[in-house]
């Protein structure tokens, strides 16, 4: 990826014209380029204690370029690309380090623990919650551990329609091989492109498809982990009664228990017919009635989100091309995926209609399916033109959804004050609730990360004293840390500590992260 | 519930005379009957220590009469009823103590770390893997926690469809609340009418209707759970990327970590239909082959389950009433339950048409609606008649269905020797896999309990050996220890310990009950 924005360098680019009006209009821009003149501190790690390492794993496993470095510096959170736009490099690792196996996992955790190295296990980069950026202090330097390498289908069971990936694959790479098969994992979130098998798991990823597909942790049969203490297999059966699933503590740690070097995923026949249409319904409470609905009586499809209100009119405004006109309310897009999807979605349609919905057709539903992984481009855009731009998210139970909305709207808009844009969407739901993710906009201030990180502890803040939790999808990193302690209690700290002491005795897996 | 026999002491009874004579055929009987006289060992808690107790949560709530004791010994496996059977008590608590709030828990735990006495949570006392056996040296007593007294339901959201139920509810009196509201929970296990709430969280229980309503861990969304160190409240969110879930760490713990106090559950609305019918295929093997197909086709009915070979024939035989002429091969049951079932029941049934299987109508479906917790009777019937019967189960992926199947069940038979009985049932399917239930009756040797153990460690070696679950829904308790250890390994092993010590460092909980 770009070592400043998201993705390929080459898909960079300015805002259009008519976009940059609207923004001006609503938000204001002022021409904001990153710096390019970089520097990257010099890695910390001796020559004698990186050859042992060489001597274990290989001497091109070992890198300690700058460029390597840099591009393992922190993830993709607003946070972290102001960070590398104003040129801050401090968390540079002093190593990133391409293990090819499992074996050569555990040599580098049992190097690090030797050496008193941090490690930072390091997949598809994509991490927007401060995942990639450990704590070095106390520590003699901090590797970034590359699973670039892991990245085969090891084995499919056609019977059992499970595929055994590794975790250096990234999504259309899982795609690909498993396609081979007819199979399909059915896994999209918005990192899609970017973010790995490894990284899914360790972050309970969920993706654009949850409704049919469900969440990359429901996906999930069988994990292999090294730890600093050995080799942790799990996954003897689909579920069972074995005491506490051991395979929902290894999914959600971050790294900070072991290095995932195997997954085990429930996949599905590639899906013969696929339609993406889109709805319009008045309000937004009235089209998450509707998901609430579908949920509860069994009927979701495969895709299902709605904008609100301000999230529909910015989209409508920014597609201009497939028409911005005749549609009021919000825009629900829904996905039907399957061997044969007529009889579904007549029955969702039905519903949808009984609720107050209005058939938009499929050429809406289609221009979001092509560009489902295209937003975080137009967040560097923004950025380029001054304009903060982050996304935050959670999940509630159905009766809470309008109090949480509501609550984390408001102290968006008050901590960022006027002219701040907040869109949201669901685009996740379950019988018993949904999540609800949000895009805000603002101005930025001559210190926008200070700006930044006041409006999210404000929003967080908001999130966790209205009994909803801290994060739906996108994990828990550094940033979300102080919340997760107020969301699990200390008795639940107290667990997760317990679990780290258990399996990595020595601090070394990605010190600072998750746990409090 | 019977001291010495499962559920109410008035069902006891003795075999009709056509099974006995069916039984004699194939096993041979000798009236074996319980011992009668009994004696209860004293209690070994001082009245001093028992009196702060008293002062703290009420004199009512603590009870050490002998009669109180005698029933919280041990749960309801064959093991446990053979050593009922015999008299043997050496296992009662020194006191049964009834907790009316979470406060009271909390009280009862810390005057346990205090004074150094083992808790055992007691729910419905359905244990079959010596859940309730707890190890005591090292204490100055054991005490049986019974939850009897926490049996409310606490509140309902209609909107999330959630509902928050006390632990020592059990599963008719948690149904009956909740369809005053038109809700269900749906959760059916064989044990149904005695088994408790809490302990359904605490065993990751699984009922009879998981295909349409899930497994219990799939209905929690929360979990309130007192502690040595505090209190635990979990369930922000009906999923969420807010670390490891926690909640899946409770749910298993088996009394371990702490005591549930609260479980917020996932309810539906209750059916306006419900249909159950009989299917018949040629082998076991072909009836399997169209459950997998059903539940990869996403088509799975409410209550799906297959008898093999053999255990078709027995409950043929035993069911004469019904009519055992005429039916060859498999028998299945299919259930159909919801607002309307015409549609998916005649999606299912072109299936399982398609695949091999005859429907015989629903006279037997229904019969085996109405007898479905009526089983663990006849257990006691056959042991009064020196028949030594016990169940036991496992899971694991389609495609080790046949190798699990035939090695679980030879182990038995070899280890059993002529005239053992071994019969099987699937009645749990996922996507990737199914359970596997086996049911084995054999003569009683003279010491029946070691003739058991025997089998029942050679029946688990081949469980883990072949590289299914030790587990599927019965949970692991005293009996299934060891090889937990193994499935899990000793990285799986040193997480459990590390969550036991985080959060009971003085061990007062179910000592010697699940973690290796």
């Amino acid at each position: 990826m770009h070592p400043q924005r998201w993705g390929a360098p080459s898909e960079a680019s300015a805002l259009s014209d008519s976009v940059r009006g609207l923004v001006d209009a609503f938000v204001g821009t002022r021409d904001t380029p990153a710096v390019t003149e970089v520097s990257v501190p010099a890695s910390g790690l001796s020559d004698d204690v990186l050859g042992s390492l060489k001597t274990a794993i290989g001497d091109d496993a070992v890198l300690v370029d700058d460029e390597s470095r840099r591009l393992r510096t922190r993830g993709k959170s607003t946070p972290d690309l102001l960070r590398a736009r104003s040129g801050d490099l401090a968390d540079a690792p002093d190593a990133v380090v391409r293990p090819s196996s499992h074996a050569d996992v555990e040599a580098v955790l049992a190097w690090a623990v030797e050496h008193r190295v941090a490690v930072v296990p390091f997949g598809g980069g994509t991490s927007v919650t401060g995942g990639l950026a450990a704590r070095r202090d106390g520590f003699a330097g901090l590797i970034s551990l590359d699973l670039v390498r892991l990245d085969q289908l090891v084995s499919v069971d056609p019977v059992s329609m499970t595929a055994v990936l590794q975790p250096g694959m990234r999504g259309p790479a899982a795609e690909k091989a498993l396609a081979e098969h007819g199979m399909t994992l059915g896994h999209f979130p918005q990192s899609f492109e970017y973010a790995s098998i490894g990284g899914f798991a360790a972050t309970r990823s969920s993706g654009q498809s949850s409704a049919g597909f469900g969440r990359f942790d429901d996906m999930v049969v069988g994990l292999r982990m090294a730890t600093p203490i050995g080799e942790l297999v799990l996954g003897s059966s689909p579920a069972n009664a074995a005491g506490p699933d051991l395979r929902e503590v290894v999914m959600g740690s971050e790294g900070t228990l072991g290095v995932i070097t195997e997954v085990t995923v429930r996949v599905r026949a590639v899906a013969a017919e696929k339609v993406y249409e889109a709805w319009s319904f008045a309000t937004f409470a009235e089209g998450a009635e509707a998901m609430r609905k579908l949920a509860q009586s069994g009927l979701l499809p495969t895709v299902i989100r709605i904008s609100d209100e301000a999230e529909t009119m910015v989209n409508l405004a920014s597609q201009s091309d497939i028409g911005g006109d005749g549609v009021s309310g919000c825009v629900m897009i829904v996905g039907h995926e399957g061997a044969s999807v007529a009889a579904s979605r007549a029955e969702v349609s039905a519903v949808l209609e009984s609720l107050g919905g209005t058939n938009l057709g499929e050429e809406r539903g289609q221009a979001w399916a092509e560009g489902r992984f295209h937003a975080p481009y137009l967040r560097d855009s923004l950025l380029d033109v001054g304009v903060l731009v982050e996304t935050l998210e959670t999940a509630t139970f159905w009766s809470s959804r309008e109090k949480v909305y509501q609550a984390v709207k408001q102290a968006l808009e008050t901590s960022l004050g006027e002219g701040t844009l907040v869109l949201c969407h669901i685009s996740h739901v379950y019988e018993t609730g949904c999540s609800l993710y949000f895009t805000v906009a603002a101005k930025q201030a001559d210190a926008p990360l200070e700006q930044w990180l006041a409006a999210k502890a404000a929003a967080s803040d908001a999130m966790v004293e209205s009994g909803a939790t801290i994060t739906h999808h996108h994990a828990v990193g550094t940033d979300h840390k102080p919340w997760l302690a107020r969301e699990i209690g200390p008795v639940g700290v107290a667990m997760l500590r317990g679990l780290k002491g258990a399996v990595d005795p020595d601090g070394v897996l990605n010190p600072g992260v998750l746990i409090p």
